[in-house]
């Protein structure tokens, strides 16, 4: 199947399951970027970011057989929570591998969702990969890879239909819609079905500074990593490179990156807190940021732009709120 | 009109430009209040309250000969922003009158929503009655009241009408509906709007603890009023009693009121930041924190709780964060 008939068959799994999140907006935060401004509120999906969806997508695509075996996925964040979620509606097990220094908030909530979490040792290097097969092996469990995946890109592009409808609905057209962009599995499943369904509405993903792979990629045309891994407020977005999937992607229909710095990020968290009643995480954030303070980068009288999740944890929101005006 | 005409009548108006807000619900606040807690999500409502719906329901009902001239509130919260919008919307003026002491911020956005905000010096006792029966006298503006006045309880209805569809949706019948409550406004409309669409859902107010006329009142058969006029953090729903219009109805169709603490209501805007993804004013947690703290007032296997607004200053927001287990 072509990625669009992926995309519209996932939403046929999700329809009932995943949320349709609100297009807000807020005459206040036009007026800061000069432009009216639609934010698409991916923090209200379940488990709190976009991720629920590729976790459904994926987990609802198995054969029931391979499904009841379970599923396995590496991550200490969003993609684990998603997972977790979608493989406890179908009552079937999940192993999530996380690093044993991960924040026992994450471990618990990963826990109380219904997977099973087993920690590797990160800081002594013990490999999670080996740690991986070793499951798969033993327990025939499928790997849910969090963005280059084809049955995950299509959940995410669930996103992309109803970006799509609610701004028709709207009567928005011709604007750039900006996305959180980590891997590349939300920005290309959002601009795959834009392709389809609003070919004038324009992705550009949004990245933060010091993290750009996805931004210098698509200037050179071909796949760039970060020469770090961590160190940025924005952990839900910080990826090595653009996937080998995602990139030709992203490459074929996305208009140039926009990079954002930390501070920036944590203003859009106080500005959506104060203006939108919503709670962003800084990755989350980055879209907003960017359409609220790199104006200047954008045309048209309107732009879209996600807020891909809100898990922040209490100290970080309330240095966010350090920057709100009030 | 029957109360319910008028809710449908206003529904009518609204249609198109109130936010229909989401029913939200998430496993970890099932958890704790050991059944499932559906949550209707006002904070996201245009001016961040339910007070938008009043406000443009009466706006919307004057003809236009008088609304022309102009609208007028007494408010230094969200009735005010609520007011100021639609009449903005309308394009025709309004004025706010609000204390001198109120902060600056409210003051400022109530004047960015397009209002006149005039101050009249409460410390020295200035009547801002006076006050306003001077503004109506010279330009003929209509006032507004916050909650006794039909068409305001009409438009605060209309969340009724969202909730009993909602609640059928999802096949939850026969359980209480949990509302933050001042003067009655929204309280009743719902509950109006319950009784005709949802019969089996029965509203119960929810107040903070020092501020309970209307629970006092429900159980003595009379309006009771409360001792003091301020002095609590759920500044949204301290009023000094219910009304002339509101109690009979309170009176006819709620269950027994529940009473919650300041304690109650931070821990419930962090839970709703945490889980949720929600910013929750102290009073617009109420019928959250009821529903979490005070689970063995409520009867049956599932509860719908109101989140009546999220206009809250950071440093609050940031006092209730201190509750977060994060």
């Amino acid at each position: 199947m072509s990625h669009i008939d992926l995309i519209r068959a996932a939403a046929e799994r999700l329809n009932g399951h995943a949320v349709r999140t609100p297009l807000m907006n807020s005459p206040f935060l036009d007026e800061i970027a000069g432009r009216r401004v639609y934010v698409k509120a991916e923090c209200l999906q379940h488990t709190g970011s976009f991720k629920y969806r590729g976790g459904r997508s994926a987990v609802s695509a198995l054969d029931p057989g391979t499904r009841a075996k379970g599923v396995l996925a590496f991550s200490s964040g969003n993609h684990a929570q998603g997972v977790a979620r979608a493989a406890a509606e179908f009552d079937v097990p999940s192993v999530i591998i996380m690093p044993n220094d991960a924040p026992q908030l994450k471990i618990d909530n990963t826990r109380a969702l219904g997977a099973e979490v087993i920690l590797y040792d990160r800081p002594n290097g013990e490999s999670r990969e080996a740690l991986g097969e070793q499951i798969q092996a033993e327990r025939g469990m499928t790997l849910i890879k969090p963005y280059d995946e084809d049955q995950v890109i299509a959940g995410q592009g669930t996103c992309g239909l109803e970006i799509a409808e609610q701004a028709r609905d709207l009567g928005v057209t011709e604007v750039d819609v900006l996305v959180c962009c980590g891997g590349g599995g939300f920005t290309s499943g959002i601009a795959l079905a834009l392709e389809a369904e609003a070919p004038d509405l324009r992705v550009r993903p949004c990245e933060p500074e010091g993290f750009d792979d996805v931004t210098r990629s698509l200037k050179s045309g071909h796949i760039e990593t970060n020469n770090q891994q961590s160190g940025n407020i924005c952990d839900a977005i910080l990826t090595p490179a653009p996937g080998e999937i995602t990139f030709p992607i992203l490459n074929r229909l996305c208009g140039s990156g926009i990079v954002i710095t930390e501070d920036e990020a944590l203003q859009a968290m106080a500005l959506i807190f104060q203006r939108l009643k919503l709670v962003a995480e800084p990755g989350g954030a980055a879209a907003v940021a960017a359409a609220l303070f790199h104006a200047n980068e954008i045309e048209g009288d309107a732009v879209i732009c996600t807020i891909s999740g809100g898990n922040v944890d209490a100290p970080m929101f309330a240095r966010a709120l350090e920057h709100a005006n009030t």
